[in-house]
């Protein structure tokens, strides 16, 4: 078995990504939990380029990481200086971490066309740049930027900067395709002449992958086959333009599909879908459902065939188990899916072998589904749904009516007030809130209403709000798509609402949401655990 | 060079994927445009699943299409009868395409385990079906299912279910990669295997990819440099789990990236990006902004170092030109990105030399960023920025105040009401209109307002309405994103307003959208193109 170097540059090359920007807390967490997982190396940011880097290195020093190495980037040094004159060698420094990563010129292009120094003051920049951070007691690993456009162009100089970071004492050669553009024929052979390069020196290769030609993920698993000991990428593949390479998808493939390889450290695996979200969820963005591994849907069954055949037999079509890396099996609910589907779902209500009810629910659904529901992400509604067509749906409350008013003032201030009306038994409540917008003064005049009945409804809180709007057939009225994300101190669980009108769709689904709540808490109890 | 038939399954294994529903007309619009670019073989669906995929085929043998043959989608006869009493077949044949695609299984776990027969009658159903097909005059693609499992498991049995297709008839046989789990190196020794297994019936072979591995795209690329003379996959890669290959992303390769291969037609790769955001406004999905080749960031640009090379020589950070796939180079505002980025995106301004209107600039774009504001698909916000920042903002109209009033009575009815008060020069006018929902209502309000003074706002539309919640800082208030997409009969463009109060914040960014037409119409005027 041979260990495989992961090296996450997440919080440096990721955060190039569009739309992405950690805190500096933000990437504490992360890299806390990069190393809790057993990444090797963690690539913490470019110390010159903002000061939140900086902070960054002064901060993660007194955190007594288990396993990780941090390190930090930085350009090999301007032309006609020495490297103790450079302000990017005294940033790299002051971050006083255990190595530095030196990102330099391989392509005669850029060095001539972009950096506008000689070949040759491009090779001693490299040199001098490795020795300066050696002699200073760093570890060096050496990014090979444009490597293999650099290598096509002319593969002598390309051999020549890497032959010169080696000798220069840098630990690893890190063959970068910047561009994304290199296929994995190609990139396999020039790793193969690479390393005969290199072969003297023995110095290794590392790999580093952008998804421009979505062959991120094959390119580092061929260049692993091809020799290369250090895996460079991001969580979920953020970065520039198509990302970098997703070390969720390598780590999986290494560690699962892969022969002879060795990655992370023992029951790391099973934390990658807890990992991918939480790097999501602290980037602020959407998961990705159709993500390899870690998806939402990675192991979702929706084609009624389908759902037969993995109730039969899981292995039918899973290529491996969801638990081995921490993610589930979901059967979906749609139109498409058929009686297969509806049974599974129903299995929980023991309602999987009442015909009649089966064929209620199914009819619901594609009525639902015609009118803009889509229940794939709103499991809560669709449990709802269920009791209804089964009868076991016993409302908690009766929606009277409600009312909400936004209005700004010529001085710039905004006033929001929501009112529910609504039968509890025999008791009408009539209550008001204000909020900071219409949806939370709805909820909080709901809450008023029904908190001294409902205990319970004190734990729930709203964790997500998505509004899109649906498409509609040519001439009728676009609506609106409003999912509510809700959350007590055990579960997680998604509401739809759909109408014309936001607030009406957000109502819609913060009812289903505070009556699911009120029957899962009856259920637990009823089932001796609440 | 060789030709690659490229076979696209958007329109069946596609819908297969999680919340893809796709209307009759969709399936029609999408079938139109597959043709226009050239697409070999289209499968439109699986008639006997259900009435809309039966609809289709009747619908589509009306339409002249200029190149593609569509083909329709079944299973191999039932157990224990004939293809002729087979309610499958016949709903086959009543699809009457000029082919069919019939799939079958490889793997014997499959067979014994799911479809419950034994392996002599699974043989004899996937002949005698295709035998029957080609005896009613069609064309039958072979879809060998879990191919590649079926190989590992027991390549004696799956060559004889491939060699009886091909001995029936059948014109290629594909073999799909059913659960998405072979890596490239052994799904290219399988295909040898399986070539030479059909060396005798000279019949051809097929791929069918699916990305559980994050390498549909490698391994079809893969198969075809083994020999594979037909790829099948679905635009934008939907499909079922984590989805089918990416059929944009495997045309641009075979036809820019790799050499010797030729597909679709001479001028059809310009057309690769709308016909993918063709794809995900019919299917109602977001697009991918990091899709390969024709993501929105595709070629974006952020990081400042990558931005001030790529205006020196845009090669040195693009693998291909935009242009090549339809797509375009975007610059970036973003706090990481410094001066480069602003001076690019400020060009047309001829602001690029104006260092205190670029300062200006970046302090806001820094002091909105740490609010929730993303200008990155706001460019129409960002522009304003800038007139803003250089002084040459001239607003059109004053805001004063809105109110927007949603209740709903107790008979379910709900009503929208939105009053707006702006002033034009000295004249203050105060409007009132109802609405679908409250930006609806106050866009009437608004478009009743200016309407008689600026009568170019009566060809804009609202396109597109996005919210997003904000996750802020733990003890704050989290605030609402809200990005407006508009457009008039030349362009499109994109809005963005951040605060507490979704109202407050779908106004900014409304009030945005209505100056941003009217600067743009004012502009055109001006450099006489009006």
């Amino acid at each position: 078995m041979k260990t495989i170097q992961i090296y996450d540059t997440t919080l440096r090359d990721g955060a190039q990504g569009e739309g992405v920007s950690f805190s500096l807390f933000d990437k504490l967490q992360i890299a806390k939990r990069l190393d809790e997982i057993g990444v090797d190396v963690i690539e913490g940011g470019y110390p010159l380029s903002n000061e939140k880097d900086a902070d960054f290195f002064r901060k993660i020093a007194g955190e007594s990481l288990s396993h990780a190495v941090v390190t930090a980037f930085g350009m090999t040094r301007r032309r006609g200086m020495s490297p103790a004159e450079d302000p990017g060698m005294q940033a790299l420094l002051r971050a006083e971490t255990a190595a530095c990563t030196i990102v330099g010129k391989t392509w005669d292009y850029h060095v001539l066309e972009v950096l506008r120094v000689s070949l040759d003051e491009n090779v001693a920049m490299i040199a001098e740049t490795i020795e300066y951070l050696v002699a200073q007691g760093r570890r060096v690993f050496y990014d090979a930027e444009h490597f293999f456009d650099g290598w096509r162009a002319n593969p002598t100089y390309a051999a020549s900067t890497i032959r010169a970071a080696a000798q220069a004492g840098a630990e690893l050669v890190v063959c970068c395709d910047t561009n994304g553009g290199t296929l994995p024929d190609e990139l396999t052979a020039i790793l193969g002449q690479a390393q005969a390069a290199l072969a003297e020196t023995r110095v290794g290769v590392g790999i580093h992958c952008h998804n421009d030609c979505e062959l991120a993920v094959a390119n580092s698993l061929a260049a692993v086959d091809a020799g290369a000991v250090q895996v460079q990428g991001t969580i979920n593949g953020i970065g520039e333009r198509c990302g970098n390479a997703d070390l969720i998808s390598i780590i999986a493939n290494l560690a699962l599909k892969k022969k002879g390889y060795r990655v992370l450290r023992e029951g790391s695996l099973e934390h990658l879908t807890e990992l991918s979200r939480f790097v999501y969820e602290t980037a602020n963005f959407n998961l990705r459902p159709g993500q390899p591994f870690v998806g939402q849907s990675a192991f979702a069954h929706k084609g009624g065939m389908h759902v037969h055949a993995v109730a039969r037999a899981a292995d039918t079509y899973e290529h491996i188990a969801p638990e081995k890396v921490g993610n589930e099996r979901r059967i979906l609910v749609s139109e498409l899916s058929g009686r297969s589907n509806i049974a599974s779902a129903t299995a929980k209500f023991r309602l999987d072998q009442d015909r009649a009810v089966q064929e209620r629910i199914l009819d619901e659904v594609v009525k639902l589904e015609n009118r803009g529901y889509q229940f794939e992400a709103a499991e809560a509604s669709f449990d709802l749904l269920v009791r209804r067509c089964a009868g076991s749906f016993r409302p908690h409350f009766k929606r009277l009516k409600y009312h909400v008013e936004v209005g700004s003032h010529e001085d710039g201030s905004v006033v929001t007030e929501g009112t529910v009306k609504v039968q509890v038994g025999d008791s009408v409540r009539h209550e008001v809130s204000e909020g900071d917008g219409p949806v939370n003064a709805l909820d909080g005049a709901l809450r008023k209403a029904l908190g001294d009945l409902f205990p319970k409804l004190r734990s729930m809180r709203l964790v997500d709000y998505k509004v899109r709007v649906v498409n509609s057939e040519a001439g009728t009225a676009a609506r609106i798509r409003v999912s509510i994300e809700s959350a007590d101190d055990h579960d997680l669980w998604g509401t739809i609402g759909v109408s014309e009108n936001i607030i009406e769709a957000s109502w819609l689904a913060l009812v289903d949401a505070i009556e699911y709540k009120l029957h899962k808490d009856e259920d637990a109890v009823a089932a001796g655990k609440g």
